[in-house]
C-alpha cells in the first residue's frame, strides 16, 4: 500500500480557510457571500483584504456575526490588471497574506478568485514547491460522459519538459483517490493520435516516462486525443499548460454558443416555442453541469500548502465550492499524502 | 494591388479532379456516390482505385454511364493502419496515382478520405512544396458565432517553428480570400492570454513576426483564446498542429456529447416529451451546422498542387462537398495565386 493511502490522523478542522476577499472581478460582495454560505456548512473563514470594506460587506448578511468568520486586514490588493510579479514586491497585498496564513498554519488553505497569476506566484514564492516537484500545475475538472474528466496543467507552465508531465500524472493521481475517492485513476497523455508513436517530442518523451510509471502509482492507459476529453475515456489527462488551458477555454466557450444556439432554435419559431418552454427546464440542468462554479475554483497543484485559484467571474456559489473543496482537501490531508507519494521508498 | 488579387485567366474547368476512390472507413461506396453526385452537379471526376470494384459500385448508380466520371487503376490502396511512409515505396498506390496526375497536370486536385499521414506524405513528396513555403499545413473550417472559423495547422506538424505560424497566416488570408470571397478576413494567433507577452516561446516568437507582416499581406489582430474561437472573434486562428489538432478533435467531441446531452434532456421525462418532438427539427439544423462533412474536406494547404484531406468516416455527402471545393479552389487559380502572394516582391 501506498504511502498516501494510509489512515489520516484526526484532521484539524477548527483551522479556517484564508479568503483573498475582494479578490475576481465582482470585488467583495460575491466573496464575503460566498464565504458566509460555506460557514453557514460549517467551515471557518478568514477574510482577507481590506477591513471596513470587508465589514461593511458582511453586515448585510443577517447573523453572520455569529457564523465562523473573522476579517484579516489587508489593505493592498493586487488588481485583476496588474503585474504578478508585483507579489514580491508587495508583501501586504491580500493575496501574500492569504499564503502567508497557510504557510504559518494559522490558515488551511489559501483560495483568490483575484488575479490567477498572482495567486500562483504568491503560493510558489511563500510555501515553495513540494520535494520531488518541478513545477507545480493547475488541476481543473471538465464535465464528461462519466461524470467529469480532471485536466492538468490548465495555465501554469506554458513550455514545460517531459518529466513535469510524468510528476503532475503523480499528483493527480493522489489527488483524485484522497479527495474525490476514485480508487484507481486512469491516466490518458493528450496526444494527436491513440499510437505510441504519434505527438510532439515533448509528447513521445513523456509517453516513455508514463510508460515507465505505469503500476507504479499511476494507471497509465496511453494516449489519448482531444475528442477522447468530453467522453471520458480516462480519468486524469495530463498535458502542457499550453494545451491545457486552451482546450479549457475551447471547451467553456463552445458550450456557452452551442447552447446558445440551441436556446435560439428552441425560440426560433412559433411551432418550437411550446417546446422550448417545455424543455427550458431540462436544459437548465445541462447549463449548470457546464458552469464552473460547480468546481468553484482549480488546485494549484504541488505547492506545499493548499491554494485554490477561481475565476475572475466567480459568483458566490463558485466561491462557496472552492471553500469547501479547500477545507475537503485539509481534512483528507491532501498535502501530506501527496508527499507521502512523491518519497522516494513509494516508488 | 498584391499579386493573388489580380485577375484570374480563364480557368480549365475540364480537367478532372482524382479521387483516391477507396479511400476511408467505408471503402468505394460513399466515395463512389459522392463522385456520382460531383459529376451531376458539373464536376468530372477520375475514380482512382481498383478498376473491376469501382466499375461494379458505379453500376449500382443509374445513369452515371453519362456522367463526367472515369476510373483509372490503381489496384494497390495504403489501409487505414498502415504506415504513411509506405507512400515512398507503394508508387503505385492510389494515393500517389492521385498526386501524380495532379504533377502532370492531368487533374486539377488530389481528394482523399483514406490514411491522412499517407495523402500528406504523398502530396508533399510528388508535388514538392511552394517557394517559401517551409512546411504544409491542414487547413480547415469550425462552425462559429460569425458562420465559421478557419484553424491551421490541424495536424501536419506536431512540432513547428515561429516562422511557419508567419507562412501559415499569408497562405490562409490568400486561401479565404480567393476560395471564401473574404476582402480582408483578420488573423489571431492561438494563445493563453490576449496580451502580447503572454504564451509559451514560440507564441512570443511568432507573434512578433506577425506584428512585422500586418498591412503587409495579412490582417493581424492579435492573441486569441480558446474561448475565441466559437466567437469568431478572428476569421482565421493560426497555431501549430499538435493544438490544432487537439482542438479540432474536442470541439466535435464535445459538441457530440453536449447534443447527446440535450437529445437525453427533452427525451428525459413525459413533460418534457412533447416538446422534445416539436424542438426535434430544430436540433437536427444544429447538429449539421457543426457536421465536419458540410465542409467535406481540409486543403494541405503550402504544397504545390491542390490536395484535400478527408475524414476517414466520410459519406457520400463529404465527399462531394469535397470534390466541390477542390474544383473551386481549382477554379479560382488558388495555386498561382498563392504562389503570387509569396513572391518576394509581393511584400
Amino acid at each position: 500500500m501506498s504511502a498516501e493511502a494510509a489512515a489520516p490522523a484526526t484532521p484539524d478542522t477548527t483551522l479556517p480557510i484564508a479568503l483573498d476577499a475582494v479578490g475576481g472581478d465582482h470585488g467583495a460582495a460575491p466573496n464575503v457571500e460566498g464565504a458566509v454560505q460555506a460557514a453557514r456548512a460549517g467551515v471557518p473563514v478568514l477574510l482577507v483584504g481590506p477591513r471596513v470594506a470587508l465589514h461593511a460587506e458582511l453586515g448585510k448578511h443577517a447573523g453572520s456575526a455569529s457564523l465562523p468568520l473573522r476579517v484579516v486586514d489587508a489593505p493592498d490588493v493586487i488588481g485583476m490588471d496588474e503585474h504578478a510579479s508585483d507579489v514580491r514586491s508587495r508583501t501586504g497585498a491580500s493575496i501574500n497574506v492569504c499564503t502567508r496564513l497557510v504557510k504559518e498554519g494559522k490558515a488551511a488553505a489559501a483560495v483568490s478568485m483575484g488575479h490567477s497569476g498572482a495567486t500562483m506566484a504568491s503560493a510558489l514564492l511563500t510555501l515553495g514547491r513540494l520535494r520531488g516537484v518541478d513545477r507545480p500545475a493547475i488541476l481543473t475538472h471538465l464535465p464528461s460522459k462519466k461524470g467529469f474528466v480532471t485536466l492538468l496543467d490548465v495555465g501554469a507552465n506554458a513550455d514545460v519538459k517531459p518529466g513535469y508531465l510524468a510528476q503532475w500524472a503523480r499528483l493527480a493521481t493522489v489527488y483524485l483517490r484522497v479527495v474525490e475517492d476514485k480508487t484507481d485513476p486512469t491516466v490518458g497523455l493528450l496526444s494527436i493520435g491513440e499510437e505510441d508513436h504519434k505527438g510532439s517530442q515533448l509528447v513521445l518523451e513523456a509517453h516513455a516516462l508514463l510508460r515507465e510509471l505505469n503500476g507504479k502509482g499511476i494507471h497509465f492507459r496511453g494516449n489519448v486525443e482531444g475528442r477522447d476529453i468530453f467522453q471520458g475515456t480516462t480519468d486524469i489527462v495530463v498535458t502542457d499548460g499550453f494545451t491545457g488551458n486552451v482546450v479549457l477555454k475551447l471547451a467553456e466557450g463552445e458550450a456557452k454558443v452551442l447552447f446558445g444556439w440551441v436556446r435560439d432554435a428552441l425560440g426560433g419559431n412559433l411551432r418550437t416555442k411550446v417546446g422550448g418552454l417545455l424543455v427550458r427546464g431540462a436544459l437548465r440542468g445541462l447549463a449548470e453541469r457546464m458552469d464552473p462554479s460547480t468546481y468553484g475554483a482549480s488546485i494549484l497543484l504541488g505547492v506545499r500548502g493548499l491554494a485554490f485559484i477561481g475565476h475572475g467571474s466567480a459568483d458566490a456559489r463558485a466561491v462557496k465550492n472552492a471553500l469547501l473543496r479547500a477545507s475537503r482537501a485539509h481534512e483528507a490531508k491532501l498535502i501530506e499524502r501527496l508527499e507521502g507519494a512523491l518519497a522516494p521508498q513509494a516508488g
